[in-house]
């Protein structure tokens, strides 16, 4: 076998057999593959696209090429979620505690932000003390005693995605529906949980800027997690506007705290009730979605979704009285209102600029080895659909800088304001 | 300027600017580019082509990549020919002694072969002595004095073509047409000459193996250089069979020799005289085309084409003697007839197979390490449209080893011989 013949068939279209792909993802990860020969293989790949066997023995190839964690030591299903990346996403922060306070596992590995996405571990570590580097051993027995963990990926779950991750990064080959699906599901497989619900995000804000793509990504991940037993529901919502009101990292820890005692904004709470009782079902707690919607939102009104959260972040050395009164977050120096500069309605939020405001502010990082600032950040005051008024403030930007002019400007070209009163809608498609 | 946002734009098939190929072009010869990126920018041109805009821009970065020769200081109209490559294609070795007995200044760099096309500098170093390398000066010493030269490529001649050849040729990214016309043009334009004419191959043995592709190419370069104020001429020319009997170095030097002493196979002959007589019009040594083509006929019979060639093989201290007398040439230990198996014509001849096989009895590299040995290879006594016997030698193999088994299956099995008389047409179209 020679890797140039393999990305010569995959350049004319032809299918590639388990062993080809194998054959370029092991060379490629102990390094017998150079970079120039994968960075061509990839291009060709964007152009023709792969068949549904081609992507599943990607995946396949990409998951072994590192550790598969072995959950048999949690008792029960083992439930996972996974966002395909948005901005004011703290879903996780909700419907993990959710879940743990009826019992459903959740063992989740989470990112660090990058760009205009912020990343659930960067959001956590705005509690004070909160650790999310756990060994195997801590993760199992943190699931198995309080029914929940989220902890940084280990280096050794599926090196070759993070290899061709790099790669496709500078070589232009990211947007491509086979590699995103392979990307994401070889690592939501090697972590190993049972039942996986994605969040496929889709518009300006979002890798999918259609429906029509998105649906296209989302039905390949459920074929390739059904393929590997794995209970699958992918959600597509909204990213033409942030998800909730805050951007930011402990301005998001703060709502997904409100969003926990029931005061959560409207759209925030209809996701993760959903994502929550899709798990929950799958979980085998609830005899079907109605109850187990009912119970995902009981857990809210009875607060012990946010007494879970608490006993979560205790375990992973976070000081919970943070959770149990979000006044003690430290606030940055100043808050700047942006004022609506006409009358009318809000018709269009652009998040990615929003995102980019927040990374300017310093919620953000343009570059991996960039340091953040926890407290500061962006908390909408008008979505879209709503009324304002010129001279309103439409958002609060939270800054330890003085000067702040070029994210004021963003967020105010960012906001779309017409004589339409859009209603918009949050859930787009389920695909299970 | 980014790298990954010209290739993100190639990708998206948006025309670059002439700054951006020049950015990617400069960048990747000095180094500052890596292999990764180039790779995947060549894929992407692989599918989406480039505009002739683009073409002309990536072969004026390419030529300009390394030295332009100067070739002021010789007199006249300065001629070239170049060929795509294909098997048995000795054409050089007769075209440039007819010009030059004219007055027509040849100046040539040639390469040397690789796979299953040979090399006009292997051929000419089966003559004993032959150099082919000379200082600039000495070449255009030379090509003032007698009017041709022949000589290896410098390796300042740009070396982007070099670069980019090596990297295509391990990425799959070798049959793209504007890549194919910007490494010839920017070479032969690098190289110096007024006119330029180019034999496109076409067919089973070629790079191109359809008439349409093949026009493709051949309008692209011919518009090239006519951007660079060249007059081009392009023949396209059937390689369904070898050119002429012989394959292989001194075999098709004898044969050359042979055409120069008016008893050259037909089809060889025929293509020498068209692109002599092209050189010669655009040389101003004729007022038209028949003239043309009368005065190369001319200069075959009445010998002057012949010392003419004596004469360069001397300038370039090879032994004259073997011009003027063919037994000189050394032949191989073994001659073995390849013997029909059926009576029949032949009505195809499968280039490739026959290069292929003269490269393992020793005329060709497999590697660009591999050493060659000059004497041995192929001649053919049946072409298609010949009637053959069953028994009867359809051609000789000339080798130095005993077993030759495998080439002589591979020449039998090159033959297709049934009952159609086919009446092969050599050449398929002029551009000019």
């Amino acid at each position: 076998m020679r890797q140039v013949d393999i990305i010569i068939k995959k350049r004319d279209n032809i299918e590639l057999s388990k062993e080809e792909i194998k054959f370029m993802i092991d060379g490629y990860t102990k390094g017998d593959i150079p970079d120039y020969q994968m960075s061509a293989f990839l291009m060709a790949i964007y152009f023709n696209g792969m068949t549904d066997n081609e992507v599943f023995y990607l995946t396949e190839s990409m998951m072994n090429s590192g550790d598969v964690l072995d959950l048999s030591q949690i008792d029960g299903i083992k439930v996972d979620k996974h966002s395909t990346g948005g901005v004011g996403d703290k879903t996780t922060l909700v419907v993990a505690p959710i879940c743990a306070s009826l019992g459903v596992k959740v063992a989740k590995m989470s990112g660090r932000g990058l760009g205009h996405t912020g990343g659930t571990l960067d959001k956590l570590e705005s509690i004070p003390g909160y650790d999310i580097n756990l060994t195997e051993e801590e993760f199992i027995n943190q699931v198995n005693t309080i029914n929940a963990a989220v902890m940084g990926q280990t280096k050794k779950l599926a090196p070759a995605d993070k290899l061709l991750y790099s790669l496709r990064d500078v070589t232009g080959t990211v947007p491509s529906i086979p590699l995103i699906a392979s990307s994401i599901m070889s690592k939501k497989l090697a972590a190993g949980a049972d039942a996986i619900v994605l969040d496929v995000k889709v518009g300006a804000g979002a890798f999918m800027k259609t429906k029509e793509e998105a649906l296209k990504l989302a039905r390949l991940m459920v074929s390739i997690g059904n393929k590997f037993n794995k209970k699958m529901t992918a959600i597509l919502t909204n990213m033409d506007e942030p998800l909730g009101m805050a951007v930011g990292n402990s301005l998001e820890v703060i709502e997904a705290i409100n969003t926990l005692n029931g005061k959560g904004p409207k759209d925030l709470n209809e996701l993760c009730i959903l994502a929550a009782a899709d798990l929950i079902l799958e979980a085998k707690k609830a005899k079907d979605m109605d109850e187990a919607i009912s119970l995902a939102k009981r857990q809210i009104e009875n607060k012990e979704a946010l007494m879970a959260f608490a006993k979560m972040v205790e375990a992973q050395k976070g000081d919970k009285s943070y959770i149990l009164d979000i006044n003690k977050f430290e606030m940055p120096k100043y808050t700047i209102p942006v004022e609506a500069t006409k009358d009318g309605y809000v018709e269009k939020i652009d998040a990615l600029a929003i995102g980019n405001a927040a990374m300017y502010l310093g919620a953000g990082r343009q570059k991996i080895e960039d340091n953040i600032d926890h407290s500061v950040g962006i908390v909408l005051s008008k979505k879209v659909g709503d009324k304002v008024n010129k001279g309103e403030a439409i958002a609060f930007m939270y800054s330890n800088k003085a000067n702040n002019e070029l994210e004021y400007d963003m967020i105010l070209k960012a906001y779309n304001i017409g004589n339409n009163k859009v209603n918009p809608k949050l859930i787009l498609d389920i695909v299970k």
